[in-house]
């Protein structure tokens, strides 16, 4: 797979004219393209420019607003809820985690649930916004209903990701960022690129049945909470799938369960939603509220250091610590260039043509 | 497996009496009493009467104190840091809680980190303590080290729990409360009582390899994270249980990783501490820092409402909403009684008998 290199600044620029052409405010524009290709840098594909389409497809169904109001709708010292008024969740959630690290910087803790958004980009982008400020970020969404809780054969939940990003000293930060799904959806779509099957314990038919099949959920099938049966635990990446729902949503004011409105425009939303849009949840703590800010980042750096000079099993070097892969993978590709599939680069060729956007990278 | 029943009164006083005969003041031992008896009624059997010798040969071994000066050593107006000083995490952990919940009430949410505490009992209870104020309950812990992060075979982590309580209207709360592993140990206990073998997936050898020995970790074997293996997102477990390890003793200035002082007091705790005892770190959000209180109960009603009436596999007949399981068993068990292993019954009588304590239960 030797996918053609392109540089982030014209990428970005791609995105940035292209949020531009559908209204959106310069500085919303910027943080949607910053949001959206930090995806592509990370090397979390599914969710970068791949997904441009997709956003501009909702717009024009009337189901993301350019110009959003976004605003507090009720708050305490260490809490608020953010209406995203139907916006990008790419300008939304960096919006509501703004809110949470001002909450924090004068209670120790903010905590944001946000209703009336969209899909938000990588959980990660978000929740690491609290690194710089010396403080844990945390942030969590829920999703289109994809996912069957154990023993059930109806798809209630999304993937519904959870990210918690921890500040170290002179090691990196940890970041831990992943759906609470065995596996996301983002690799059973490579699977089907690939034309390939899925191992067992990612899926499951229409029935509740075992399936391999890449393409299972276009048959009603779904995807399974991490642990992926009850012998290993699935009712617990259930636990944590709910958990995500509810903070989200319920908190809130968004639509919960089945009822989240679906990301692509072919389905149509829930004909009668329990609340506005999709929500999301964001945490922010100063680690100074908890001890030293000195003291806490060398014990972390301890922490990091231990963990990845653990004794290893055969074959593999050292420990991956969370956050590892993703921070590679931004150095590789700022130096060397961002890979696309070229079903990708078509789409977003088509896409510029139609939004009238010019592409300045070579064909 | 028809085991004897006894009444939770009569178990109650077996456990107070021997608190008191450690030295504990009467609320202290009230209070471990309570939390201890609550994993028995909640039918985690692990955790309850079963572990009460456990606790005084820790206190014998001069690793607990049974009179510790609880006090608060740092605070913001949303956060604080308990010192257990080296208590009984039975007692420790509502000491912690209640600071966790009265933050709350002034500032929106309340955020606990605890040092110099022991094994806690089980999470639910502490969690549980924030519903019926109408807030939102969580509680985590780390625990002696046996677990291996993914591509390890160093044992670095424990079995670090999550519980996440939620309060409702009509329906009964939502409580998730659960190991971050594939399975916790009390299920292999089970297993090796009845000699039997463990399924793939919970457990690996000294070297890294799956193991179905349910004995595996006297060989020095571990327990792997939720998820078995990386195909199944092992590393997604990992990332859970080393979130609530970072937040419970980074944070806290406890004991972190395989520096965590062993459940068991034949294991010398390690020879160069990094921290304080073990860590638990504790949360409480007033829902109505979000919503009036009663929309929010009308949702989680709803929620639960849905999710319960789902479409199940053949041959189950609803799905299990977190919590249904514990609460029954306390039903039943306030109803008809507790069972006991006896085994557990045997080494009850015999440490009552080296405590002085009467056991006012029949032969």
């Amino acid at each position: 797979m030797n996918e053609p290199l392109f540089s982030y600044s014209s990428l970005w620029q791609v995105a940035f004219d292209t949020f531009r052409a559908m209204g959106c405010a310069d500085d919303h524009a910027k943080t949607a393209s910053d949001v959206l290709l930090s995806a592509d840098l990370r090397g979390i594909d599914s969710h970068g420019l791949a997904r441009l389409s997709g956003y501009v497809r909702l717009w024009e169904a009337n189901r993301i607003n350019s110009k959003p109001n976004l605003r507090i709708v009720h708050e305490s010292p260490s809490t608020a809820v953010v209406d995203g008024d139907g916006g990008l969740g790419l300008v939304v959630a960096p919006f509501a985690m703004k809110v949470a690290i001002n909450k924090a910087q004068a209670a120790g803790t903010g905590w944001v649930a946000v209703k009336g958004s969209n899909h938000f980009g990588i959980a990660g982008y978000h929740a690491m916004m609290a690194l710089p400020h010396d403080m844990i970020g945390m942030a969590m969404t829920n999703a289109s209903p994809l996912v069957a809780p154990t023993f059930s054969v109806e798809r209630l939940l999304g993937t519904n990701p959870i990210c918690v990003a921890i500040p170290a000293g002179k090691q990196p930060p940890f970041v831990a960022d992943f759906a609470t799904t065995t596996a996301a959806n983002g690799k059973l779509e490579i699977l089907q690129r690939k034309n390939e099957d899925a191992p067992q314990g990612w899926i499951q038919t229409q029935e509740g049945s075992p399936s391999t099949n890449a393409n299972e959920l276009k048959l009603g099938g779904a995807l399974i909470p991490l642990g992926s049966d009850r012998e290993h635990g699935s009712h617990k990446g259930f636990c944590l799938g709910a958990w995500v729902d509810i903070f989200s949503a319920v908190l809130s004011g968004a639509n919960y369960g089945p009822w989240v409105p679906p990301f692509v425009s072919f389905l149509a939303p829930p004909a009668h939603p329990v609340g506005e849009g999709i929500g999301h949840f964001f945490g922010a703590m100063r680690v100074d509220a908890f001890r030293p800010a000195d003291d806490f980042k060398h014990h972390m750096d301890q922490w990091i250091a231990r963990f990845r000079a653990a004794k290893t099993v055969e074959g593999v070097d050292k420990l991956i610590i969370p956050g590892d892969p993703e921070r590679e993978s931004e150095i590789e590709r700022r130096a060397h260039g961002i890979p696309l599939n070229p079903k990708v680069v078509d789409d977003l060729r088509a896409l510029a043509k139609k939004m009238k956007v010019k592409v300045n990278f070579p064909d």
